[in-house]
This record gives structure tokens, C-alpha cells and sequence, in this order.
């Protein structure tokens, strides 16, 4: 079934102050999931959200979980035959500290004109609260111009992904029917920049291992005992100063050994006008430094990685002690790309690593955590609905971008649920998330609900 | 002028009850200097040794510190141009934690039959209240029987030695004059076994420098940097981690160019009858590791040394976090040896240091302390003179030993007084020094009271 979408689109541009004034309710509930002192605000924006949702005509509610309650809602659309979408946001904020720095309350929505026209100034402003408000306000529109949505829609909404997801994976294994669905939507990501909609269709994986290297059954006093026994400082340095040849690549057995083959992709990448300069001036460089002949973009986004997160041994306060330590530990992950497979190089690496364990020394691995890079074919039908719907809003075609980190939920959707995602989002990359003064621009916040209104009605003709 | 000394030495064995009862009087008062609980009895053990001084004929008194006071004495000798002499010892003591493992009082001199003879049970009973006796009873016998003591002797004797002598530095430039000298005689060594003496001839010194990368300008996530920046943790390891070549030498420029020839001395250790495994067992090892070519002796001795004593930077906490930090920090300690100077091994660590430091990372030294080795020269009269003594008691010759590590007090002494040290004590290794049931075998207190006695006669024929 096929219904007009602009229409719909006109409803969405006359109501627009009324989009934002719902967003600002919603923002004004300090819903800090991670802190036990905004527990009750944070239960009463998901209760908002269910109030919203119940209004659009969505079978909605609150599902407990250990920590922050999640609000799923279904909505039957027309019937018939057409796909079932999931579309996942997120309720919970990052804190406001340090509040000093915010120019106005952040929990009071303020209007501020910038540069590139008006801005909505609070904390969630766009993480995750606008966003999801773009699809919401879609949800809205589409019901008041044609009294129901044009596909069966599925909503759900997590209370702590600022605090890491902690009940996110049981609760996809405990809800895995209530939630299945043929693909889900994801707005939690930037665009390229405000003129220019981005996809994301990569994200790295990872894999996180710390590691300890026992030596002397106690710790020792250098002078005693220095030049005649294993220090298993030295030798864990020696062993990881050797992850990275000179080329900056990766040591690890079979590290490159399965990966896909992206030319074309990185071929595209090779075309954007990538802002270098500001990219690498936010951390204080100059230069890019990684593995040789590859560019920036390749390394944050197609190339795998090995980085040291954490090192610790031996004496750490101030001053001087002439210890030699009875053990040296790291934390070391790497960052995974389409094609590793993730076991294979928990192998690699550990094959690496026993290859240079010092005869007296004993070595221990624990396995921190691990997750398989995920790639959208760009073959995807849903994809190409995205595509669609962005060039018809933006006039212009979306960058297909990769992402250097993970975003959990995506992982785990498709783990749990089996279920692909499209990661639509309308943030840009100065919005200030998880900082003071978060905002998020009225243009993107309007360009979003626009994008999602055709995206539905798009899903409706698949 | 020369006095007989076998009478002193019957004086001493007849006497010997005596000695161990004065020695148990000092075991009595818990002086732990660093613990402001034991700060009356710390000066307690302190007036207890003036007035034993005091009684022998010494001009003892407290001279003040910052901290705890030390005690100095003067006894003039008989007059004429003999040799003046300084004792330095310790009458602090460590804690006696943890309580619950020692077999009786630590602060009640116990005294128990072991399979090598009689032991005084106690803390501070060898280290270093015991070995202080060994020459305060000495100067008594002396006294006893002729009256005087056959040299000019000072006694200087530290209460801050096992908190690491903070006021010891200051102590020696303020009295350098009080405590003029041409030798002087430590005891707080110990014998190669309870058979054999031992004379320290070599002290490792110590260069310890604080080393720290500065990459990005603040903490990263390495999700979304990973890859194309530099990270300080994989380069500080990389660094680090080429500090020692395949055969376990330092490559440190000129690390070892301008070493002291120890041919001789290296080719008596190797006929010495050293317990490896013994050495290494306390260790948990089997193998010692270290410097190719050379014996576990020389490692530990003649060698120079490079060690990481702490090497830290990133998230060290439970878990896993994704950071790129934006520095890493290594403690680093070179035991030296003789010859090497320690300004240009400070200069070679630098230059090594700068020549693998990354392009974008900046580099920051901090100078945590150095001292150059001490060698006794083996020509030295007063060496040979102590050699003789122990002959004379022990029937055998001393064995010339290297140590490890530094005796702050030796290389102070040398450094503010321009006095070199004649290290003759007479612990075991199996004493349980500053641990429960710390003992002081009587046969040992014995012989060092002898050893003692024997020594001043000679010193007074020099």
C-alpha cells in the first residue's frame, strides 16, 4: 500500500514549532540514567515517551529490566505484507556536568541563533533525545495525515546506553519475539556535514584482551636481585614494542590475512573533501601516524588496528622505588574490520604473544570482550530505501561513511536478533554530545523528521 | 703504639653473657623510628647508647635532626698519629607487622636453640642493633683491659636508616668536621656464611629517571582515532622494548664503554661456592636471565643493570575502556658499576631515549636520583687490615663480595665526608631481616665482637 508523502511532509513543515516544543518537553525531564538521584526523572521521561507513542496510536509501555525500564511500542500499520521495521533510540542522557560551563540551564531548552541559523541548546538535544524525536514526529505525521503508518512499526527505546547497556543484551534475548522485525532503523549517528546526509554501512568491531606476564614469585629489590632474573616489565614492553612493524602494521599472525576486499569503497572515500586539519587539531596533532600508504579515513574507518589501552607494573606513585615487579599487565584491543574473524585473530594474537613469553615467565590472557566489525551491504534493499529518502530530502546523495568504534546496540540487535541496521542519523560533528551547551541545529532536527516521513513511505513500496 | 689483644679476646669470650645481656637491654626498646607512635622509645634507644658510650670513655651526646637524633661519640685513643676512626651504624628498627607470625615478643629478646647453635630472637637483633654491638662491645673489652681504645674512634649512629635516612645528607655537610675521619667501618653486611666472612668491597650505584611520552593533547577514543594518531603506550613500549638486545646487553650508548677492568676479581668470584638455586629459589626461578656470557655472581654484582621498576598510563581499573591516552610514564633504573660515570650514562639515556622518540610525540625526563658505584681498592691498608682481623678470628679469608645494591649511608659518607667504607658485618642471609622472627646467630655476635676487637688492634699498627 502506497500512501502520499508530502502531503505529510507540508504537515510536518507547518507543525515544525510544535515538533520542537514536544522535544522540549521531553528535554526538560533530567533523565541521567546513570545517576541514582535522577532515577525518578529518568522513569518519567520513558513514561513520556509511552504517553507520546500511545497518542500516535502505538500499543506502548514500559518493560522492566534490572536497571532503567525500555519503552517498546508496536504499531500494526496498514497490514498486509510489508515490512516490519525496528527503530531504536535511546531515553537516558549523559550528566551535566560541569554545570559552570553550560551557558544556559541544561535542562531548560533554550533557542539560540548561530551561524548557521537556529540551534535547541540542552543536554540530550541531540543525543538521543532529538533524534529519536525525528522519528517519533514522523510516526506523528504520518498518522495525522493518513490515520495510520504506512509499514507495521516496532519502537524500541533503552534507558542506559549512557551507562553501557548493561541489561541491553538480556533484554534482546528476553524480548527477541516481541522485537523481531525485517530491518532496524538507527538514528544515533552524524551526517557529513549540514549540508550533506551521511549512512553509516561499517562499523569496526573489537577485541579486548588483558594481559599479564607473571614473573618472580614476589616482587624483588632491584639492587639484590637486577641483571639476573626475568623483569616481567622489561620483557611485556619488549613483547608489545614488537605489535607494530615499521610500517605501522600489525604483527598478529593472519591479522590481514582474511579481510574484505573494500577498494571500492575506500576508492569513494578517496573522493570526500575530509577536513584533515580539524579532524587531527581536536587531539592536539599535526599529522596522521598509522599504518603506511593507507589515508586518514582508511585508518579510522576500513583498516583493523592494535592499540594499548592501559599498561601497569611495578611502582606507579611518586618518586623512586627499586622494585622489579612480580607481574606486568596491559590492555590491549584491537579494532576488527569486515572479514577477521574474530576468534582467529584472539588466536593470532595469542600466538604472538606465546611466541615471545621468556622461558621463566608465566602468561595470562583474559578476554575482555569481543565483537565482529559489522558492514550494511550496499546491496541492501533497505539501504537503498535510506539512500532514497535522503537524496529526495537533502537533493543531494548521503556519503556511505564507515565508523572507527562500535555502537553497541547495532551489535547486539544483529546478534540477538538477527536483524541489520541503518544507521540514519542527523547530528554534525560540532553538536558538543556528552559536553556543555549540546545542541542540536532546528535544520537538522526539521531535515531528520523530513527524512523519516519519506524513509516509512519508501519501506511501505518494498 | 701496640697493645696485646688475645687477652681482649678472652675478655669478650668470658664476658660473652654479658654482652648478650646488654645487647638484649637495647632489643628491649621498641625503636621504630618511622612510626610516631615509637617516637619516646626511639630516643630511648638513642640515650641508652650515649650512656653506654659515656661508660666506656666516649664523649657521647644526641645531635638533633629534622628527624629522629643521632647519637655521636668520641673517644681520643691513646694519642699520637694513629689512624682516626668512624663506626657508623643504626639503632632504629623496622616494624615489627605483622605481630601474629612471630614465634615470641619481637620486643623481647628470646633466646632459641637452632641446628647451627644458640640465636637471639629479636627484632632489630642483627639489623642493625646486634651489629653495632659487635663494635660497641669491642671498644668496652678494649677499655677494660687497657684502659683506652688503641685508636681515635668516632661513632656515629643513625636513627632514620630504615626510613630511608631523610636527614642523613644534611646530618653530614652540617657535622663534616665532628665526623673527619680516615676510614670507616660499617656493619649492617653480611658473612658469605656462617663459616666464612665476607668484606664488601663494590657497591652498584644507581641512575633512576622518570620517563614519560606526551601524545594527543587529551585522552582519546580509540574507536574513533584509532589507527591514524600516535598512541603514547604503543610507542613507549616500543621504545622501552629496545632497551636490551638478544643477548640481554643494554643498548644504551656507551653503556659500556669506559667499565673499570674487574678481570681479577670476576675470576675469583667464579671459584666461590654460591647457591644459585638457593638464590633463584627465593625468587620463584629456576634460570637465572640476564646478561649473555656472564655468571649469576657478575649479573648481580659487576654488571651493570637497565630496569623498569613501573611503567604506567591509560585506564588500569577493572575491565576493558577504549582509550588512547594522551601519555604513558616508565619508571627506569640502571644499577652502575665501576667507572661508568654517571652523567654521561644520564646523557646516553637520553640520546637513546630521542632517537626512537615519534615525530609527534614529546618526550619528558625527570631525574629521580643517582649515585655512582663504590669500589674498595683492594690495595687499600684498611681493607687489608680488616682482612687479617677476620683471618685471625675465623681461621679462613674473608671473601671479597660485591653488592647489588647501594648502602646509602656508605656513598653519603663518601660523598659528604670523603671517607671510604670498610664494610664488614656479620648477618647471614637466612636472618629474617625486617621480617618476623628477625634473629642474630650468638656464634656470629661472637665473632663479630672478636672481629672487632682484633681490627682496632691492627688499625693501630697502621
Amino acid at each position: 500500500m502506497t500512501l502520499p508523502v508530502d502531503e505529510i511532509q507540508a504537515r510536518l513543515r507547518d507543525g515544525f514549532d510544535h515538533s520542537v516544543e514536544r522535544l522540549s518537553a521531553l528535554l526538560r525531564i533530567p533523565s541521567i540514567g546513570t545517576d541514582p538521584a535522577y532515577q525518578a526523572a529518568t522513569r518519567e521521561a520513558a513514561n513520556w515517551l509511552v504517553r507520546e507513542l500511545q497518542e500516535i496510536g502505538f500499543e506502548a509501555g514500559l518493560r522492566e529490566t534490572p536497571g532503567q525500564p525500555a519503552v517498546v511500542a508496536h504499531h500494526p500499520g496498514p497490514g498486509g505484507d510489508g515490512p516490519r521495521v525496528l527503530y531504536y533510540g535511546h531515553y537516558d542522557v549523559q550528566p551535566a556536568e560541569p554545570l559552570e560551563l553550560w551557558t544556559s540551564p541544561p535542562f531548560e531548552p533554550t533557542l539560540v541563533e548561530g551561524a548557521s541559523g537556529t540551534r535547541l541548546v540542552a543536554r540530550g538535544a541531540v543525543d538521543d533525545k532529538g533524534q529519536t524525536m525525528t522519528f517519533i514526529e514522523a510516526f506523528r505525521a504520518w498518522k495525522e495525515v493518513h490515520g495510520t503508518l504506512p509499514v507495521a512499526v516496532t519502537v524500541f527505546l533503552e534507558g542506559e546506553e549512557e551507562s553501557g547497556s548493561p541489561s541491553l543484551e538480556g533484554f534482546l534475548q528476553a524480548h527477541r519475539h516481541e522485537l523481531g522485525a525485517d530491518v532496524c532503523i538507527v538514528s544515533d549517528t552524524n551526517m557529513w556535514d549540514s549540508e550533506t546526509p551521511a549512512l553509516g554501512i561499517m562499523l569496526r568491531g573489537l577485541l579486548y584482551q588483558e594481559i599479564t606476564l607473571h614473573g618472580p614469585s614476589q616482587d624483588l629489590h632491584s639492587g639484590l636481585y637486577g641483571g639476573a632474573v626475568p623483569n616481567p616489565l622489561n620483557m611485556l614492553t619488549k613483547i608489545l614494542g614488537d605489535l607494530h612493524d615499521r610500517d605501522g602494521r600489525v604483527r598478529i599472525p593472519g591479522f590481514y590475512d582474511e579481510l574484505d576486499d573494500l577498494g571500492e569503497l575506500e576508492q569513494a572515500w578517496r573522493g570526500l573533501d575530509f577536513d584533515e586539519a580539524r579532524f587531527l587539531g581536536h587531539a592536539g596533532l599535526e599529522r596522521s601516524v598509522g599504518e603506511a600508504g593507507r589515508t586518514t579515513i582508511e585508518r579510522i574507518w576500513s583498516r583493523p588496528t592494535c592499540d594499548l589501552n592501559g599498561v601497569f607494573g611495578g611502582y606507579t606513585g611518586p618518586g623512586a622505588k627499586t622494585v622489579i615487579p612480580a607481574k606486568a599487565s596491559a590492555k590491549l584491543s584491537c579494532r576488527l574490520v569486515p572479514g577477521q574473524d574474530v576468534q582467529k585473530i584472539r588466536d593470532g594474537l595469542r600466538a604472538f604473544l606465546e611466541a615471545r613469553n621468556p622461558e621463566d615467565c608465566r602468561l595470562e590472557i583474559e578476554d575482555l570482550g569481543a565483537a565482529p566489525a559489522l558492514k550494511v551491504s550496499t546491496d541492501s534493499p533497505y539501504l537503498k530505501a535510506a539512500e532514497a529518502a535522503l537524496f529526495d530530502v537533502f537533493g543531494r546523495k548521503p556519503i556511505l561513511v564507515g565508523m572507527g568504534g562500535s555502537i553497541p546496540a547495532v551489535g547486539a540487535i544483529r546478534e540477538h536478533l538477527g536483524i541489520e541496521s541503518i544507521m540514519m542519523g542527523f547530528g554534525l560533528d560540532d553538536d558538543r554530545v556528552h559536553a556543555p551547551d549540546e545542541k542540536f541545529e532546528l535544520r537538522c532536527f526539521r531535515n531528520g523528521m523530513l527524512s523519516h516521513a519519506v524513509l516509512l513511505g519508501t519501506l511501505a513500496d518494498r
